[in-house]
């Protein structure tokens, strides 16, 4: 990566992690100064754990978690550690959100309150499900090492599309959760008279969506893709060149299914790594 | 584009425009049947044009204005008639947006309740301040004829990145919309009671992520994008080459930065088709 292309990749890295604490900070700020704090008692503060994990982690550890292939200090780090490392922060957050979850079904159920009932839960479950069966499919297809090259190569451009996706979709239901929980909780001032916890937490969504507007910037440069195990072999005056970047599209992966799966085995790193470059 | 790729294609732009149709249907349906209809007379009936030109215009019309240049019959046609065609019915979601934004002022202001206070209001707003950008813009950069190569090129994977994430940040604030309203508008029996209402407009909101999640997987597909001008002459028994595909990169454009502009203005189509490859 050219030093300035490296600074540009910094500016946005840095600006993305600035942006996701501040988010955090403002979520706990929000339920210790204007709300009932945290606890585990079947009511509001119990109900406050599932803001302050969804932020934590469905956004901020899922957002890092998606970008970490593009650190380029990494880059001298076997691709197997960086899956570990990138698997890891997704289990980090998806046990989060579950236990987000739990909390506000533990306080609808104590409180007699329906579940499911509003669209912010049905397209919240709907990408915690998803998000599961990302989680489950990767491990399968990209850490369990029988898997065979063209089947790990085919589901690129799914893997990382949905991941984004699913992304996406928990940013905008946080989003609608915000709206919801500022119309319940605010009464005298009501949400429309615009108290100034109504201010902060418009705010906090505001973060929010810029926090994901950076993460999404950063994993659809070209120029900012860990080089393949290929590539990087062919530096040129301190930049690595991307001559296999090209190197795989349909055509070349019709042709690998063709291949018997030992030979498509023997192809696995480069085409998984060609794979992810095609989608992007 | 292959057979099969085609066929691809085509099923994913036909469940797109069939999943937009559906959601357009359900929001008429919804203002008819359950709500005041449409009329323009600073009542509910005047708001509602708000959630029916949204759809319309600013969720359907965007999406089919993002995918116009992927479809495959309008390869043939010249690359500025589809930039007009681009333009033309992004301006027509933006009309469409302004005055579905004039409803919903009008009748608030009627009723003395107060504006932009809440997060999709805020949102919302953002959305549609990014968007006359992005479409002045864009109308400067790509259709006035005069603006430089380089600065198309430079500026390509920024329209392309902005488009998509304006079109997400607005389905997310339809989502938020939705959520609102139905708090609003359902009593007796309440949201939280799941009258038939509430899940016929639940499954609007999964209506409008699925048609949103349909457009970003059309415009993402590397194998799908229009040839550029040049690599459309090589073909191959019935394939389109891709053989420029990897011709722009941060190198290529920096050399074309330190060309004299007149010498850039030659290259104008190449650069500006390269960088749209690029950013994908």
């Amino acid at each position: 990566m050219a030093m300035e292309n490296y600074r540009h990749f910094l500016f946005f890295l840095i600006t993305s992690i600035l942006i996701g604490f501040l988010s955090i900070l403002f979520v706990l700020i929000w339920v210790f100064q204007w709300r009932e704090g945290l606890a585990w008692d079947g009511g509001l503060a119990e109900f406050n754990w599932h803001p302050v994990l969804t932020v934590t982690g469905f956004i901020f550890i899922q957002g890092i978690a998606i970008v970490v292939y593009r650190l380029p200090w990494t880059w001298k780090c076997s691709k197997l550690m960086m899956k570990f490392i990138h698997a890891g922060l997704h289990t980090v957050a998806f046990v989060l959100a579950v236990i987000s979850l739990v909390a506000v079904f533990d306080f609808h159920n104590y409180k007699s309150i329906p579940n499911m009932y509003s669209l912010h839960s049905w397209i919240g479950l709907m990408g915690v499900v998803l998000y599961t069966l990302q989680l489950v499919l990767g491990l399968c297809i990209y850490l369990f090492p029988m898997t065979p090259a063209f089947i790990r190569a085919a589901f690129m451009p799914i893997h990382v599309y949905s991941g984004l996706l699913i992304f996406g979709t928990v940013i905008a239901t946080a989003l609608m959760g915000i709206t919801e929980k500022l119309f319940f909780a605010l009464k005298n001032p009501a949400y429309k008279d615009s108290p100034p916890e109504a201010v902060f937490i418009n705010t906090l969504g505001l973060l929010i969506v810029v926090f994901g507007g950076t993460v999404i910037w950063m994993v659809t440069r070209p120029s900012w893709k860990r080089p393949s195990e290929e590539a990087s072999t062919f530096k040129q005056d301190g930049k690595v060149s991307s001559v296999t970047e090209n190197e795989l599209n349909l055509n070349s992966f019709d042709k690998a299914t063709m291949e018997s799966s030992s030979e498509a085995w023997k192809r696995n790193l480069k085409l998984e790594e060609a794979g992810l470059r095609s989608t992007m």
